[in-house]
């Protein structure tokens, strides 16, 4: 422990986005890093969430695409999904994205440690090395000046409804299978939910989702979860809102998983049965097991308590990403890394600021926003106009043959400032990062209603929504 | 003429993008206004420009992945084109959004009229107006104290090569045809030749793409030329850049067209022989036959001369559109539109600043861009640094097969102000708006570097390339 070689400016405990972000950033800043993962480089988003999702959900907008070929003047025949083959591609990107930050390790001179850390103090960190079998191989104990938590979080489920891996699945058990289920009960409508659904239907499963509150994806604008439950209701994905499933009551055998599901109207009870049930119902942060208890560092409500420069109340340790709670989004840890390690370098970074954080849904019709919804704004007595487009209008988007939904424009009734961005439809997860700079400089609504766009293209729905605020919409 | 039904606010010659749109915003400012056209309303964006051409484009992008299936996990037999169908949907879609122009024209209680209107002086045109026929069908003289000209452009062939609609054609053309050529010579390596060029690739044309200048897209940053011919010439278009075709030579008969094409460098002649050959050398501004010899307007170069604020030298008319030359893009014409009815209504608008308009061009891989490019600005001795990042490092560019190009961002050297963002690859039409909002709000590239980009989405490139200017990417 006392050779220089186990002495490092900064220790990142835990190798995801947040985790090598940091890592790579704090390298460039010209600090000496080590990045110590037990498992593979890319954590949750690389390996358990974001990629392997989207691989799939990409076969399946390709596949629905091509069964409406003939709309665009295409012709096909025997237009199917094959789903060993999409499981292999899944792989295959995984594997390429985790050899591609293999090398940036590399080129950023990060010391990757593979094995357990262990936090012996507020600036030592004992590993359980894993050899390259995985199995352990020895310890080595490293120290540094700072250091940054970034391990993570777990799939939860329901008290009593435990996963099995075969009939009572998670998004764990999901991303590395192969099989399509005949039928499935999805238990959560929240973004992990939803993209499951869209996905398994359109590989031709029979699905049921089961959101506890009264909507769909409930963190989003209530006319969001509206539109996305007429959509899936359209394409045949039977949606229960306001329904609460009974943990204990759940039987799994070879026939499959038999609940019992009451709608909290209190209709009454219905029994559900399917091939499958996934829980997608929330993530549990990976507070333990990794000696907080060594630390002053906080927990609250099983999450790391942080300020907004992502320090922890034991001096030169911060933490960040799901470990810490709120959105846990792959690409809010990888800012609040940035923040931190700016913040240890002394570059004086801007804290983080939740309310411009874009959010993504990669389901058909996708969704994505950034800032306060209607209701929020109406809670917090802020006096705001909407401004809302619909795609029918949108002359790419018909063009794309893909025109359900609207973008929304939310803007401060008196001084203009945009406030929030609400999309759902073709591309919005791309198009949201126009919100996001926009809300970044504390943008007026005039000033993206007068932004030139390009004609035609789906991202002119957003200037249309901004002018509709004032009434002035063109193509509506 | 005395009849106040004659005397409006407001009248607006021409019904292209800009000068509906013109029309539309004039309306919901309280202006009587009236709208002349010959011929359907949309101009040439809609009938004859972005918006067929699009919907081709559409169905070749579909057709492309289709092909490319089985990569994605997907099966399908029998894969290919019906050009007829196409065509069908070009026309239907058309036909909508013609629709949707007129149901807006009623709503806005615009008074279109149908017919040619030609000026009498800078407050009178004669219409002569044509019938549901099209024929002619009298006349009627209006008034308006302030007129916006918007009569558009058409093709231009070179000197010498005069187009038959049969083996020498124009977009116009081939917008109305339904017939795939087996090969094709595209003279004009610019935005509409480039993206005829793509289209008929797709569908088996065997083509051949001629470009005077040293480049293709020669309008864009030299980088993103170069990327464009290595994608074309990988897809089997055989590019000639620094080619001159001998107009005068060409020869057209049953058997197709035959011309000869020397290389600037004067490697020598080569004939060339296709069964067709589509002339995309630009378009002439109709300023003929409108009656500007009854004003005070100038024409310089074949276009109208006009202040940032779309003024002519005639007090109260004003021009926009292709009429007044620069970059002849529909979302530009209608920008101008709603500058010249603001300043109209004396609502002090912000001239309009050609630096921040973005240009898109829907080839495969498609090109987008806003702001000066690299040579633009060594011309202009402006110092500046470029950050570049390729979309090969972007996870969903991966995910999405589809991971050719870069997307580069041009910041001064000493301020950090966004000059020029230049995109090659995936979705960038839709893309290049958040550069476009960025630029019309003087952003420096430390705010776009900084500002949140969900994951994995394709726009997280314009933050990486923007990190990339101080050498901070994340990602490569």
């Amino acid at each position: 422990m006392e050779s220089p070689a186990d002495q490092f400016d900064l220790i990142v405990l835990g190798g995801g986005t947040g985790g090598y972000t940091a890592a790579f950033r704090a390298s460039q800043l010209g600090l000496r890093t080590a990045l110590v993962e037990a498992d593979l480089i890319g954590g949750t988003c690389l390996h358990r969430g974001c990629i392997p999702t989207k691989v799939m959900l990409e076969s399946a907008d390709l596949l629905a695409r091509m069964r409406d070929a003939s709309a665009f003047g295409l012709e096909a025949a025997g237009v199917g999904a094959n789903m060993a083959a999409i499981a292999r591609r899944r792989t295959d990107t995984v594997n390429r994205l985790t050899g591609g930050l293999m090398s940036l390790v590399r080129k950023n001179r990060v010391e990757l440690i593979h094995g357990r850390g262990v936090l012996e103090s507020s600036r030592v960190v004992r590993v359980a090395l894993a050899g390259p079998d995985g199995l352990a191989e020895g310890e080595r104990v490293i120290q540094a000046t700072n250091l940054i938590l970034a391990t993570g979080s777990r799939p939860r489920s329901l008290p009593g409804l435990v996963p099995d891996g075969r009939r009572i699945v998670t998004s764990d058990d999901v991303l590395t299978s192969e099989v399509i289920p005949p039928s499935l009960i999805v238990v959560g409508g929240g973004a992990v939910g939803v993209e499951f659904a869209s996905f398994y239907r359109d590989m031709g499963t029979e699905v049921t989702l089961v959101e506890y509150l009264s909507s769909l994806v409930p963190l989003e604008d209530a006319e969001i979860g509206r539109v996305l439950e007429r959509a899936f209701r359209r394409r045949g994905i039977e949606v229960m809102v306001g329904a609460r499933l009974d943990p204990e009551a759940a039987v799994a055998d070879d026939a499959g998983v038999t609940v019992s599901v009451e709608t909290v109207a209190g209709v009454g009870r219905r029994e559900l049965h399917a091939a499958q049930l996934l829980v997608a119902t929330g993530r549990s942060a990976n507070v333990s097991g990794i000696g907080l208890e060594n630390t002053q560092v906080v927990v609250e409500s099983g999450v790391i308590r942080v300020d907004p420069y992502m320090r922890t109340a034991e001096p030169n340790v911060y933490a960040i990403g799901d470990l810490v709670g709120g959105l846990l989004l792959a690409h809010v840890a990888a800012h609040e890394g940035i923040v931190a390690v700016e913040t240890i370098a002394g570059l004086d970074p801007e804290p983080v600021d939740y309310s411009i954080m874009p959010r993504a849904t990669y389901c058909r019709p996708q969704i994505a926003s950034v800032g306060r919804s209607e209701a929020e704004l109406t809670r917090d007595s802020v006096p705001y106009v909407a401004g809302k487009f619909p795609w029918l209008a949108n002359a790419k988007a018909v063009i794309g043959g893909d025109h359900e939904g609207f973008a929304k424009v939310l803007a401060h009734a008196e001084t203009g400032q945009i406030l929030g961005i609400h999309l759902i439809g073709p591309h919005v997860t791309d198009l949201v990062a126009e919100g996001s700079l926009g809300m970044n400089l504390a943008a007026r609504v005039q000033e993206l209603a007068h932004t030139v766009h390009p004609h035609p293209s789906l991202s002119e729905a957003l200037a249309e929504a901004a002018m509709a605020v004032s009434g002035q919409s063109i193509n509506v």
